[in-house]
């Protein structure tokens, strides 16, 4: 790396500590950079210090938001008492895409994962329990991923969701639309056989 | 994308306006910076700023560096006679990785393209022409990419180099090191055969 001069192996090694960009990606970005007109560079500069300094919590569902309130816990239109619980704010707007869910959200920023000593405690549980307590809610919706991790923490929000009596339900998991059976794993195709519904 | 707040997608275009970031990519940055620690943050944009305002061009062979003479030409070490000239700063990294280069280089910023518009009076042919009349230079080492655009341009300052009477040569091309003959474009095999050495 001591192959450029001092600034610009400094700002090869920030760009490359960030995730997704190896060594040979941040050489390309940062040399972009350096070509970049000077009133870009600094729009760039100004964008992440101002995203960083005014994205929070919305005080609701916890996703991502540069308001108190998200627009999705503001609107009207949305069903306030049905809830989808997801890992992350990107898993909100996956739903989101589809354009079809009319309920809210509630983020838990992770997933219960023993492995790497994430508890119930480190992700935002509490506040799902707080709000489930003090908001009329008919249905708790678990979308956590697939994974071992989603599945832990679905199991675990189910248990305590229940004795309140509300409505729990899981996403169904089995064969991606469009997915070719051969190619899929065993687990999964296992899945779609327990989850077959009636014709 | 507006499934995000708009600080969060203004981030994320910005993000995916730069090369090789695609818009997930662009996404996955995005929220790692906003739940990057302020001063990290913070550090991540000055360095930008500060490479961006000081990286200039070496008054010698115009690499991109911080100093006014980048340290390969301040260097007593390397020999001022022979100069290598090469596309990018990174081509010159290139030549520098290997350690067994001890002359100066010239940086083109580019290459000729006719079907891009860019002429020898786009890249910084000019200068090399100056330091060729000025310093004592013995070799012209013609280090630029075997694309159709390095050859071009290879052969231009072939043409403009020869008349001064400084001997002139071009990096070898051929079957790379550990290459597999079976896997070698044709053009490549021929340049090899062409280029063959006495044992």
């Amino acid at each position: 790396m001591n192959y450029y001069s001092e600034q610009i192996t400094n700002l090869i090694a920030e760009l490359s500590s960030l995730p997704g960009i190896g060594s040979k990606s941040a050489q390309r970005l940062a040399f972009h950079i350096i070509g970049m007109p000077i009133e870009k560079v600094n729009h760039l500069t100004e964008t992440i210090t101002s995203a960083r300094q005014n994205v929070r919590y919305c005080k609701e569902c916890l996703t991502l938001t540069d308001r108190e309130l998200c627009p999705i816990c503001a609107s009207d239109k949305r069903d306030h008492s049905v809830i989808m619980v997801v890992e992350s704010t990107r898993d909100l707007a996956a739903y989101e895409k589809t354009g079809k869910y009319d309920g809210v959200y509630h983020v838990l920023h992770g997933a219960i994962s023993p492995m790497l000593g994430i508890g119930p405690r480190d992700i935002k549980l509490k506040e799902l329990m707080v709000r489930l307590q003090k908001e009329e809610v008919k249905e708790v919706i678990i979308a956590t991923n697939s994974s071992v991790e989603g599945e832990a923490t679905a199991m675990f929000i189910s248990k305590v969701v229940k004795p309140t009596g509300i409505k729990c339900s899981r996403i169904a998991s089995g064969v991606p639309v469009g997915g070719d059976l051969e190619y899929i794993d065993e687990v999964t195709l296992l899945r779609a056989l327990e989850g077959r519904t009636q014709l």
